[in-house]
């Protein structure tokens, strides 16, 4: 495991993917590794920690996860700007060296068989809760997040620190046709207000 | 209707969504509105558009939605900010005056039964496809988006433009502990590299 990669406790899971960023899908089977961009992942609850994320019916990396039950979802940065897009846009099946053409290097984390993207933020080790209807119906797939770990130079005691980190290590929010929107100033709301 | 306000087509409404706002959601049922904060909203499909929200079992929006089928989910701003954490931390089973106490201002728009949010960015009215198992395992709803609309000072002809619209108008993204981030600074891909 990298120098600045430390576990996050579970309870603050949540928080790697609250501010709504674009992440990275991986997955493994069968000896085949893939990743993918989605912008649509989300939260799902605090404790166990869940998530959702849509996986199109013509995705390898939907394969995978269908394979293995497992994927990882984790938050690219800035300086992922173009793999990320690449990542979206390449097919593992037209182009075998997909992963290699968007520059992803892969490392493992002992306890996890599953393909971690380098360079990320933050990575949630996810395992499917199969719900057949959803996933056919809508690409809509639910899992429990098992473990997650952050880099403590952007995230460490349950906290962003997007305001005084490099701001290379600021998450991306994808919209279309290649723009995204890097995550901005932060605000905050003086809790002691009257409720 | 406003002034700025503007249809948005149906096939870019998700555009409204993918980058991950903090949204608030809002109903009306037996002559009772509330609105409500939630981080834990994204889209879903295209064509239709879908859209996936969670909505606490204790969320009194929640029995309005489950009263009408319906809701809007909008878009605040940074000009919004302490509105958006006070509709999601005052209960209007508790505060009777919720609305008028977070500085919520509703609005109509003809056709559509449904209290919305002034000041917002976009607003996307809902009906839900009710899924009775998603809605009690995981309070996960599932909508088709019925009709947008956005501010046309920060969301026209299907493009955010916050790079260029009042600082004000810029997006919320929650994180936890009255800690938001607003969005930030554009990033283009070129798209015309090699695929």
């Amino acid at each position: 495991m990298k120098t600045y990669i430390a576990p996050v406790p579970l309870d603050k899971a949540y928080r790697l993917l609250n501010h709504g960023p674009t992440v990275l899908v991986s997955a493994r089977f069968g000896g085949t590794d893939n990743v993918m961009a989605a912008a649509w992942a989300c939260a799902l609850d605090y404790a166990p920690p869940k998530l959702t994320v849509v996986l199109d019916k013509i995705a390898k990396t939907r394969e995978l996860v269908e394979g293995s039950g497992r994927f990882v979802v984790q938050v690219p940065t800035v300086a992922q700007l173009k793999l990320t897009y690449q990542v979206g846009h390449r097919s593992l099946s037209r182009d075998p060296g997909k992963l290699d053409h968007s520059g992803v290097e892969l490392f493992d984390i002992d306890g996890h068989d599953l393909p971690f993207v380098s360079g990320c933020s933050a990575w949630l080790a996810c395992r499917v809760l199969h719900e057949p209807h959803n996933e056919k119906t809508y690409d809509l797939f639910i899992a429990e997040i098992e473990a997650a770990w952050s880099d403590t130079r952007v995230f460490m005691d349950g906290h962003w620190n997007f305001e005084t980190a490099d701001p290379a290590m600021r998450s991306l929010h994808y919209i279309a046709g290649g723009r995204f929107y890097a995550i901005g100033e932060a605000m905050d709301v003086d809790q002691g207000m009257p409720d």
